[in-house]
Order: C-alpha cells, then structure tokens, then sequence
C-alpha cells in the first residue's frame, strides 16, 4: 500500500465519492426533530447499502429504542488486530434556515477563503457525514486493491446529536460482536489545511432545559405588572448568577474536580498557532469574552463552560404585546473537563438553579442528556499509527490538541468496551458544524480517504511489532 | 330617560345585542400582526355598518398610514354639549392559542366563578369590542326613543394594541370634526360585579425591543463556548441588571419624576377591597413579587414598572442543540406613572442599556410605542355624570381608581385636542385581557348598555346648569 497509489484511485474516483456523499447529504437525517423519523431511517438504510457495496459482511442496521446502528464488518484473520469505526449519520436540525445560502439538504460546492478548492455545503457535509463516508470510500479502496492489512468494524449510529442514549445499551448487549483492539472516529477536526492535529482531550457535556413558572396564565402587564414574578425577567436574573463577574461559573463545587495544568502544560498548550485579531475579525466580534485569567485557547479547551443554547418566553410574533408570561424556557449546557463527572454536575446545577428561584416562581430542570470528557494516550500504537499516517499525507507531523467540543461516546467506549479511541479528524472549526452553511472542504474529504488505508497500515504494522 | 325603560329595552333586544357582538368577534383583527391585515380592515367596514344601523350620520371609514379610523357623528343641536366616544376595533394576538378552550375567534357563552350569569369568551370580548359595542347600542337606544339629550361623535381606532401611532396625526388633522366638550372610553375596568369604579388614573407605557449580537453567525458552543460572548447569555445578564435586589429599577434617572403620594393618600388606597390570599390562589403565586416597601394595590397602581415581555435566541425547538446563536431578543416594556415622559423614559432605557453592554457584543434598541401616564379630575361634571349614572344601575357609588394599565391616546387628547377624557369602563382584572380565554360578562356588557344613556343624561343635565 503505497501513498501515491491511494492518491491515483482517490483522484479517478473523485467525482463518484462526491455523487455518493451527496445522496446521503439530500437525506435530512435530523434526530432532534420527530417529524424528521422517516428521513433518519432511510439514512441508515442508504448507509447499510454503501457498506454493502464498499464489501462489508454482516452489514444490519440494528434496532434500538430510538434510532438503529448500522453495523458491518470484514474480518480478513482473526488473528490480526481489529479496528473499530465509529461515526453518525445523524445531523444537527438546520435552522435559522434563512441564514442558509443554499438550502442544507441541497448539497453544493462553493470556494471559500479557507477552501480556495472548494467546500460543500450541506447539513452535515463535516458533522459527520462526510467524515463517515471517508471511511467508507478508504475501506472500498482497500477491498478493491486487496491490500486490507487488519480487520475492521462498523458502528455508525444515529442518535450522536441528541445524546447517544441507545448506545450505551447496544454495546453493553454486544461487547463480543464489538470487539476491537482500537476505535477510530473522525468527528473531529485539524487546525488548518497546513497544520494537521490529533484530538487528545474532549470537553464532556452536561445538557439541561429549564422552566421557570410564575403566574398560572399569561397576563396583562399593566394590570399585574410590578406585582407578580415575571418568568422571564426571573429565568434571566437567575441565568445571570450562574456566573460571577470574572466568568467564572459559581454553581457551589462546579470546579472541584477540574484538572489544573501546570504553567508548564499551560505555555506548550499557547504556543499552537493563534491569531487573536484573526479570530476577531472572522467572527465580527468587538472584543472576546470569557473567564479571567485564561486565554482563549484555554478558554475552548482546558476549562468549562456554561452557554445557555436556546431562550424563550412570551411574546416573539411583530410588533408589540403587553403580556406577562406565564412560563419562560431554556436550554443550558454546560461543556465539561476532566475530572469532571457529568451526572454530578447536571446535579450540581439543578440543586444550584433551584436555590436561586425565588418564592415566587416554580422550577422545573430537565437533564437532555450528557457525557463525560476524556483524555487520549499520546504514547499508544494507535496514536502513533494515526500520526505517522497524517505526516505522510500532510508532509507534516500532526499536532495533539484538545478540542473544546464533546464526543460523549468515546468514554462510554473506554468503560464499557474497554476500548480506547483515536480522534483523526479532518474538519477546520472555521467548518460551521451545527451552524447555518456547515460545510467540508473538498481537499479535506479526499485527504481523509488518502489517510485511513495508511492508518490502517501502520497500525497493523505497529501492532504486529 | 327613565332606567327601568332602559332596562326593558335591554332585555327584550339582549339576544340581539350578543348576535350582532358575536359578528364582531369572529373578525381576527389582530393589528400586530401583518396577516391579519384584510381582518383588520373587514372589522373597519363592519363597525362602520353597525353606526349606520344605529342611526349615526357622516359615517366614513377614514384611511391613515396604518389601520383606519372609524368616524361618526349625531348632531342634534350645536348649542349642546358633545361627547366623544372612543374605542378601538383592534385585538391583542391571541397566542399561545393552546391554552384557549374555545377558539379566539369562535365566542361562545360559558359561566365563570365571577360570572355565574355566563361571560363571553373570545379575543376582543372585553378589549375592546364588546365595550365599544355597548356605546354603538347605548346609542341605538336612545335613537330609538328619540331621547338623545346632547351631541355624539364616535372615533374607533384600529390601532390601540399597537401604539396608535396614527391617531395622533389623525386628531391634529381634524381638530374642528372631532371638536367635543367630554370624551369618554370604555376601555378600563371596576372592582367587581358589585362595586363599581371609575378609572382616574392610568399609567404611561414605555416598549422597546432590543437585540444583542455576539459573533456574526451560529457557532458550535463546544468550539467556542467559554471564549466568545453567547448572546443570550449577555442578554439575560443585561436584563438582570435592570433591577436591584429590592426589585427597584437601576436605570439612572428613572425614579426622578415619579410622583410620591403622601402617607395619607397611600393608606386610603390601601382601603380598597383586596385580599392577598385570593389573589395568589387565583393566579397560583408561592409568593408575591414587586418594589419593596410597596403593596401589591400600590405596586400595580402608582409604582413603574420594568416587564419583559417575550425573549428568544438560539434553539428552541425539540431536543438538544449545542449551539451558541448570533443574537438574542426580548421585547421590553416600563409602565410609567405620573409625572414620567414617555420619551425621557425610553431614551434613558436606551442610554442604561447600552451602557451596560459589555464590548464583546452589540446592541440594538429599537422603542416600539409609548404614552404618558395620566390622572383625570375627579370633580368634573363629566366624572360626576359618570358616577350618578352608574350609582343609579350599580346602586352603589362607584369607587375612584387608579389602574396599572396605560390607556396612552387619554394623554394625546387632553394635548392635541385639549380635552379630558371619563374612563368609565365595565370589565374586570380577572377577565384575562391580553391573555388566553379573554371574556367579558355579560352582566358587565348589559350593565354598559344600560349605565351609559343615563350619563349622557346627566352630563347633558348637569352640564346645562
């Protein structure tokens, strides 16, 4: 398995993988939204057929409570090491849609700054769809080219954007179907098309809505305005003390497990490539804003955080209404570091919101779902694997960062499977996962289809050694 | 004029007058929202036929640069004095439409605990069509008996529930058509079935909405979150930071003109019938919620207020959705009590909140409408005349109060055309203006139609001495 001969069967076939990523990414697979079903499960349909046809064995999509995992494997020998892909096929909803250019399940591609090349543009182009199917088309290449130098498995689910709760229960139930020496998961990304990176450190999640009730109806604010709890005015002021005036989260013991690095780990972490003004200036933002003492890169990576996701309350319609609300909404995360336990914060902070309320109000807080942060090995075989595959490729050597953002499933596989996962990625944060116009560079897909069969190499030979 | 020939009349057309209102009612004309437009303009046409009916010369349905203005008159002799009557044809959006248990606009007759009689449930019943259609047969009636003492003119807007933006052009425009001694509104409520009231205070309104803007697009708040303002967050804590732990207003400035009653006027307002328990059983409250060192009656009559009225940003849909929005709004309102101005008052909301907006966002105000409080005298002949007329229907003298409500067009008419307004309304607090199953009793909607010849009576007596 050479380098240049991946490259020459990637470049023939470029525009059939662009075709076929592009029937997946017409399907609105959106998990968080009911009316989406039907759409969800004719996506792990089509993705059970690509398998198929890529030439796996035992492809099913297995029913869960929620939404199936596809599953499908090829075992060459089962003596040689066992690698387990794991991706999702399902996509975050895509609204605001009016600040979409294109419609999200319209696939195009269209060039930007950063993709001179071109990206496409479509719900779930990155996040994961298109990472998954790298997989797929690598796994194809090898099986055409006969040069599949271990064995692998497929387990791409489609519940990662609403929390993963069936998963869980699907690997307690076929820890010996699932078995694997290593899990392999692009969901992450690189820090520019120059500068490739390997995840080693995931923010957890804790995920919660709240409610605050006041009146027991809507209100004319003339009449019992000033007199009664106004839910929205009360949700704000107790979201306000969520945290201090240095941005610091004052829910009581919400830090005591954080992991503080020393001022060592500290320095080495800021000396990645950053532009202050860059980041400014691609985002319009007057000024950044977070917790004192730290910078931003610590800011979206070492430290947690409380973002509230979603607000309402009220009246939201045109013009004018003089109305009190009888309840008032969020949605509240808060992204976790280790040591963090995520069933200890989400405690933490309904024990805390529900001391702040005032006599006036009711609270409800609801748990969405939630995960916990991890930390990779730097000195494994797989992630040395993965990074002698990312310099052949890039030209240079990979650098390990931390991502700020959570992939909950990659404890959960280290607990129940006792498998630990590699995060090669091939995303750029500039990509707007879960945003309006989400999109992944052409360069990027096509790179991470040229990467794989070499991880694959050098992991089967790495292992062997 | 005799009220026992009143009464009979009432009660032998009483079918009809809830027939004919009932029309009114099924009209959506809802002037907030822009698809109700047609709506809006069909309930012009509509009032327009029932004056006419009721024998009302110079009927014209008179265009502005919004929604019109239904105007009509009966001369009988210039020498009289001529009354005003104002009303609106406008209603409040009906949502949330979930909580209503009949539809809107489909009024049907159900008994209440208040309204053991039945009330009539519909957006508009009490606010204010069925009070403005009290005056149309008020009027009807004393046609009918040829014993109309005084001149009438009849002024309906369409305008009120946003701001009656136009009314103010329209009555500098036509200050010799709408030339009148009284003016008097049936938009404002008694204390209950069995003590009658007259308004003699309102209090000024203050709308504005704002947006905040974090970063230029939705971000993914795993890669962001804890370095870039979440402008929701932002939002939430700028609104926090409107009142103090006393529940006092912080914007500099705002106390300034409020009037202060001395102890004597506060304790006899603190008279009024009020129980606390029953209003907190009725609208479910743990606790009550206002300005310290206020009661509630005083909080809701003579104190301003500071309410949000609806709030939105980011996800709010099903599910979890890990997102960091763009921008964050809520629609804000201040009721102002006298010697507050309105544009003093929203321009010092404007200059606070900005000034409070941290670096790391930017900030929109927009002011949507307001009006100025007001105190109408008590020792006039028209308010004399109002509480003779409903001594006589009630048989007890009514009470004068202040209301937390904002009836801003009072303040325009004594300024523009230097009139004073009677406020004597027939609805009451419970009847869930503004809100979901909105209804006005029926008792109250016969009680007008009889009580309101008997004050063109007395005005006209007690006018001519």
């Amino acid at each position: 398995m050479e380098l240049k001969h991946i490259q020459n069967y990637v470049q023939a076939n470029k525009q059939r993988f662009l075709d076929e990523l592009f029937e997946l990414l017409r399907i609105p697979s959106v998990s968080a939204d009911p009316k989406f079903k039907a759409d969800v499960l004719r996506t792990a349909e089509a993705v059970k057929e690509k398998l198929v046809a890529a030439g796996a064995d035992k492809v099913e999509v297995c029913p869960t409570k929620g939404f199936p995992i596809v599953y499908g494997e090829k075992i060459i020998d089962p003596k040689l090491p066992t690698v387990l892909v794991y991706g999702h096929y399902d996509v975050q909803p895509p609204d605001p849609l009016d600040l979409w250019t294109s419609g999200p399940f319209e696939p195009v591609i269209q060039k930007t700054a950063l993709h001179p090349e071109g990206a496409i543009f479509a719900r779930g182009s990155c996040d994961d769809k298109g990472q998954v199917y790298m997989h797929v088309k690598a796994f194809e290449y090898m099986m055409k080219n006969n040069c599949l130098p271990c064995n692998v498995k497929f387990m791409i689910e489609g519940e990662e954007e609403v929390g993963s709760s069936n998963l869980g229960i699907y690997c307690e139930q076929n820890k010996e179907k699932l078995k694997a020496d290593v899990i392999l998961i692009s969901d992450t990304g690189i820090i520019a098309n120059d500068v490739p990176a390997i995840t080693v450190g995931l923010r957890g999640l804790s995920y919660v809505e709240v409610e605050v009730t006041g009146p027991n109806r809507d209100l004319h604010s003339g009449l019992y305005g000033g007199a009664v709890a106004n839910p929205i005015n009360i949700l704000c002021e107790m979201i306000a003390k969520m945290k201090d005036e240095n941005n610091h989260i004052t829910i009581p013991g919400f830090y005591d497990d954080v992991e503080e690095l020393s001022a060592e780990d500290r320095a080495e972490m800021n000396r990645a490539p950053f532009s202050l003004d860059e980041y400014k200036k691609a985002l319009n933002l007057g000024d950044i804003h977070g917790e004192k003492s730290y910078t931003t890169i610590e800011r979206t990576s070492i430290r947690p955080t409380l973002d509230v996701n979603g607000i309402w309350g009220g009246y939201t319609g045109e013009g004018a209404k003089t109305v009190i609300a009888s309840k008032a909404y969020a949605k509240i995360s808060m992204r976790l570091v280790p040591h963090q336990d995520n069933d200890k914060i989400t405690k933490m902070f309904q024990n805390y919101f529900e001391s702040v309320a005032p006599k006036s109000v009711k609270v409800k807080v609801t748990p969405h779902h939630g995960g916990d942060p991890v930390v990779t090995p730097t000195n494994s075989v797989a992630y040395k694997a993965a990074s002698t595959a990312m310099e052949e490729t890039f030209g240079k050597k990979p650098i390990p960062i931390r991502s700020g953002g959570s992939v909950p499933i990659v404890a959960l596989f280290k607990t129940v499977l006792g498998v630990d996962s590699v995060l090669m990625g091939f995303g750029l944060d500039s990509d707007a996962i879960h945003s309006p116009n989400e999109h992944y560079g052409v360069f990027n897909y096509l790179k991470g289809i040229e990467t794989i069969p070499l991880f694959f190499k050098y992991y089967a030979e790495m292992s062997a050694k």
